[in-house]
């Protein structure tokens, strides 16, 4: 790089969440899907037969494009290129001239022909999504398999659910585990239902320099599907291009991933807290000061991406209301850094969401332990269908009030002899669907959305 | 009201883009639906079994309910009932109390049964959802009916493209009205794919508290279904207390039916400026100040939405995000008036979504005017190909460089005689798919997601 | 209420943070404030001479209005004017109407003379804003000085201080409690110091109607002072009709105190953990299910607002920059319910902020008896500084790596004969500055803003 | 750089709005910030006494640092860092190990001496926030000198002024300048009223190590504020690791002045629209499909900005909410590249803010002819004082509804016989106090806070 280079502005180093995975979403990368972008649309134009299988060839061998590996934007100057797509407003434009002056001067003119910077961007973003994305799947679908065997190994693991921070009632480790994997499993769900549609329609989304270019309305009609077949993208039913629901949808499907991750994390971290240690992280985080320290690191990790995803996304809603005209003054420019920041968040919370719950430690025997911290009133909701006939109201209310041990206060009640207190105080008898929930049984008749009986 | 009552906080003064259409939506409306699942509660008791069928005769009685009309709420002290809901931090532990001292002590037992408080509130919340995701849908759906028929009704009728404020080629209006309707039918879809399930699981999630009181681990487990059915809404999987997706799932559909609506607004906002003046509101709005201006009203109203949608959904997620433990401290609370003024957005921007697109005057003249504002240069992409072959490239660009009228310098040039400039200089003459897409035909091959050729 | 009348919206049961603390931020006030901004301009008008005085007197009589405790909107169909306001996007526009025919026809046209809907509806804002931020700014500086004098009391009291959740060094309560007091005082601060300009410019920002109806154009400049003057308002410095930095000014102000507040909040509601139990509310929330229960019901509410808030100050900051024109086509109207919610949360946040810290429960005993949790690792760092001397750095190493007491492990080695391992471990001698922070004190050279020696 | 490298993840690619304006900001900048910071560490611990001189120069020669120009980043495998910065979640834990392995033996230990990673980086960004900030100010204020000169220039050059996209009444070019002169004045004086305070306080906020290490309570106490003479940053008053606003309150200036410019690029990109044409950049955006474009790239470019801008600092607000303990699980983290982004935003925006009103082309004619787009209607407010006495309201509101034009109208009308219809009608004549505000004259008794009258 010459001295005066752009330096790098993003390494990482900020970013500790998503280093190590979002190699896919790399400036690098994006700039080579948009080559890859308009050599797809030079190959669509000669599946239509517009264009001839030379100028593909030649593109191809032009570029050093094979279909997966080449690295195209290798002959880029991107230093100039980025410095160059400041007076146009986005990075296409010299792009363009870049690639025009590689390709010799008879298949020069195939190059990003008739096509709009708004095409090239919008694919390559969803080539670059949909990678993303299926990374994201598999990563949030590898923490739900973790979760489910968590589920079922700690299926009867009984711990202290907790409501506004307090011991509730009993529950089971596992239980807890099967909250989380359900979550994951629609989020990774979620993700795989969404469509990621190739863009091309020209300067006002009209197609019109298309069909002057290939002489046919059928022939343009049929150019947006092959370009989207050359990307393996799917083809779209129309031009999107101020139709912004490709972006957002994904958006939403990213985010919803993220908060699942997120509700992970927030409570690793709560349950591996000093005073708690209910579970640790396997691969844990040191500190510069305190070498005694085990850091929640992973989880930290999540929850710092969890506490951004959702302002992006409301950044690319915006973004969509917003898609004035046939191209927005801002909106779209909007959409891209914010979308590429959501995909990177995603591919790192989900990384170590999978990382995290498959590496976890669990301490049953703290969990059991924990349960004990309100002398017995864990159950008071089931003392107080037993007790509550036999001493009434009052003195039921006046034994909850503190926290020493119930046990052998009630014990010492002549009302309560015959009743077996034992029993009635064990947390492990009082757990309902919690082992059967952990287990993965669903409920009877839950099922799937518009089962409802009718509508009014 | 009593002289110290609670003054409303909210009639609609400073909302009027919801005003007239979110009465499914009030206190008093969501009052009464918690009410109605507490009596959805004891029927479903009844259902499996374990409460006798008199006391959901007794309570439909006392509380005024039939199926669908009564008013449950008219015997609650509403002011009383928000004031104590502040101790604990949720109106539907006072409102337990209020109920059971309506209900006579042989069935009293039955109210509340064996709930958590956010059993109720969030099953509730989603019956409220569930009708004004309901409304939203139908009033989305009309808006894209309204625009495919402003679609087909322009297809051929000429206008410009704008991009980045910028006239940029010719299209129709139609094409234009047909982007809306596909951004209004995609958004109509998902919200007709949202499910609304029911929750119900007791304190900490377990349903332990029903397994007591049916004394049947099936009998619980059928319990939410049961629910469900009583209140029209769908049988929950598992459940969801910490599992947040079902609000958030709503929340992003919703936003996206806002998005669709807020793209139309803006078009419709820009294109009936006093300089542009191809569209009129059907429906317009005065001004307290200047007696002449017909200002978009309805388009306004929904962008005042638009703008703050996308807020609302990034607070729902979070929430998801911060879902800890069994019931978060914090979290929760904030999802209730998110998701209420979310759908108050949704039901107020779609009915004047749809009435907007309904009344909207279109001045095809107007738009054919404004062609002529560049001198005939919203063809210039076409005249590029036709001719810098016969000019050269420096003169072309010379051509194009002022605003006056290019046709007669176009006539003046001996080079171009021959060349039918009438035609060549026609914005209608370069309409692309224009048409066709306006007509709603799509394109080749386009199809739903998945239809990708492979995978790498 | 005619029996179709629109029910109230919103009376508080899903909000209940503000319950009890938002009578200032009502429809009814914010109506009966634009009726004294109304009057307020006839007011300014007899000021500069332009109205004469029997005008004033004679519209005080009608509306009812004595400077402080009239109810000028009882006269007002509320219910209709609400409705009215639809048609022109705000309720200024019906409002006029309504109080026109309240007033005699003689002095009939000095109501609203040459003012637009904005300046009535901003200033009455500002009028309602202003007042709702003081009771913000007293309660926020309330709950500083409940916080400083838990900082005094408990100067002294060891705690873990807690990193990435987990336990690092010692600290005091009092330190912490420190920490809380200097956000909340800096909030105050920073509300104390807002400014809330009137606003009054006429229908384009121009002030022309003033000058048309004042016949002078100091005269009209005046104006604006005038109307401040007469409603306890800021005189602006000029039209603020589009730039709109006095309303995201305050946003930022009102999310910085909800922000200082969320902190708070967030501390003890983890301080307040089962498993932790050094602080307690001393108003407890109970529960509907569960009656042994004392959840942390203020910190609940003050984290709901919190976790909202954020995203309210963005809606304000994005119609600021969307301000286009000389008035925008949306972004004002989505302004107006923004800026209302969050005063509304900052006046419920702030109250319960000063109630939980007033109320707070410390348990002085817990907190130390927590301090012992990881067996004398929570002076690690400082035993480092020692025993990696006398020991290896390994040797250190293996002693941290476990939980056990480190005590009888350390009194066991001979290498440390000598050392006086009582003062060593003792949390209470590795303090720090945390009992002189708790006091207040603060950092030599500790100073304002601009006190940096020199620049760049 | 091995073959296996990080590639650099964004250069720019995507975020053209700060190309050639970041420079400041970058990875590179903010890791030699670090090590800066802990070099000033040293440097402080020098000043007060606690570290051989030799220490504080041994270390800035092997850093290669000399007060401003050195790049001590050169030592650094950055992607080594970067990558091991993972595991504990943070660049600082192994920056203190590559640092300490670069310095001799003898003065090792006085690298991150006492300090926690938070601290140093807390205080490198401050460092790095403070130089962007003012790079933001200068321009900001820049942009705000350059509308002022617009003001200035066009204070009598009448336009439309525009309210909810129509017509409303005359205004000056000008005033519209003078208005978005005020905001970025605002902005810019917010900018320069910024705190940057360095934060040393040790793992858990108590100074303890450093008092420790110094032996005295006296020099720890003075220790921040020598980092901070050392970095030119300001003295902390107290340790601010959880106390967060130093950070919400860069990021709510830095916003208002993003919204500041916002509104100016909304106001141009519409202004210059094809149909309206009053402005058009001084330096365009060409196209990369229509070569007569000229777009409005830098007011596209602020735009971008300008939607994402509200959506960072909200996650700086809600960092700050959740900052829990004395360091929190996640909120921290979320900061740093979301505070980092925000300055790039506001660094680009604002540079090309200031070019745009520097070179912006106005065009006085069209504002001009613009005006006579409504037939005479724009000055109705005006007509309507005049002509409803002479010729009722009725036939007044006939007149209006129309668009043709007003003045033949007019002059045949008998009863206006005598009336001077030709000023009448002129908008030169309904100018109010718009080139009064455009040459910068305030209003009356406008003031700055704390100006008003009383107190209720």
């Amino acid at each position: 790089m010459p001295s005066d280079a752009l330096p790098p502005f993003d390494v990482g180093l900020l970013a500790p969440v998503s280093v190590g995975h979002d190699a896919l979403l790399s400036d690098g990368v994006v700039l080579s899907t948009m080559i890859r972008v308009e050599r797809a649309l030079v190959a669509a134009y000669v599946e239509v037969g517009a264009a001839p299988r030379e100028a593909r060839v030649e593109i191809d061998h032009v570029f050093g494009i094979d279909e997966k590996y080449g690295s195209p934007e290798r002959g880029i100057d991107v230093d100039r290129l980025v410095r160059e797509g400041v007076a146009g407003g986005n990075p296409v434009i010299p792009l363009v001239g870049m690639l025009k002056a590689q390709v010799p001067e008879e298949h020069r003119a195939w190059i990003h022909r008739g096509a709009t910077s708004q095409d090239i961007l919008d694919t390559a973003l969803m080539v670059v999504a949909r990678r993303a994305v299926e990374q994201t799947r598999r990563s949030t679908a590898n923490a739900a398999v973790w979760a489910r065997q968590l589920a079922v190994r700690h299926a009867d693991d009984v711990a202290a659910a907790r409501t506004l921070t307090q011991h509730a009632v009993p529950t089971t480790i596992g239980a807890r585990a099967a909250t989380w994997a359900r979550g994951l499993e629609r989020a990774a769900q979620r993700l795989g239902e969404l469509t990621f549609p190739a863009q091309l329609a020209g300067a006002g989304g009209t197609l019109a320099s298309f069909v002057e270019i290939t002489g046919s309305q059928d022939a343009a009609n049929a150019l947006p599907a092959a370009l989207a077949r050359a990307l393996e993208l799917d083809a779209p039913e129309a031009p999107w291009h101020t139709s912004r629901w490709p972006v957002t949808e994904i958006g939403d499907a990213l985010v919803q991933a993220i908060d699942a991750l997120g509700k992970v994390a927030a409570d690793i971290a709560t349950l591996g807290r000093t005073e708690i240690g209910e579970v640790s992280e396997g691969v844990g985080g040191g500190s510069s000061a305190m070498p005694q320290k085990q850091n929640p690191a992973e989880a930290v990790l999540i929850r710092s991406a969890a506490l951004r995803a959702p302002h992006l996304a409301a950044t690319l809603h915006l973004a969509s209301a917003l898609a004035v005209d046939e191209r927005p003054d801002g909106a779209w420019h909007a959409e891209w850094p914010t979308l590429r920041e959501l995909l990177r968040l995603a591919v790192g919370a989900s990384a170590h969401g999978a990382s995290l719950l498959a590496h976890l430690r669990v301490d049953v025997d703290a969990a059991a332990g924990n349960l004990g911290r309100t002398g017995g009133r864990i159950v008071s909701e089931r003392l107080r269908g037993v007790l509550v006939p036999l001493l009434g109201a009052e003195a039921f209310a006046a034994l909850l009030a503190g926290d020493d041990d119930l046990a052998p206060r009630l014990r010492a009640m002549p009302e309560l002899r015959g009743v077996d207190l034992d029993a009635l105080l064990d947390p492990a008898g009082y757990l309902g669907l919690a082992p059967r929930l952990a287990r993965g049984a669903v409920h009877a008749g839950g099922g799937t959305a518009h089962d409802r009986g009718g509508e009014e």
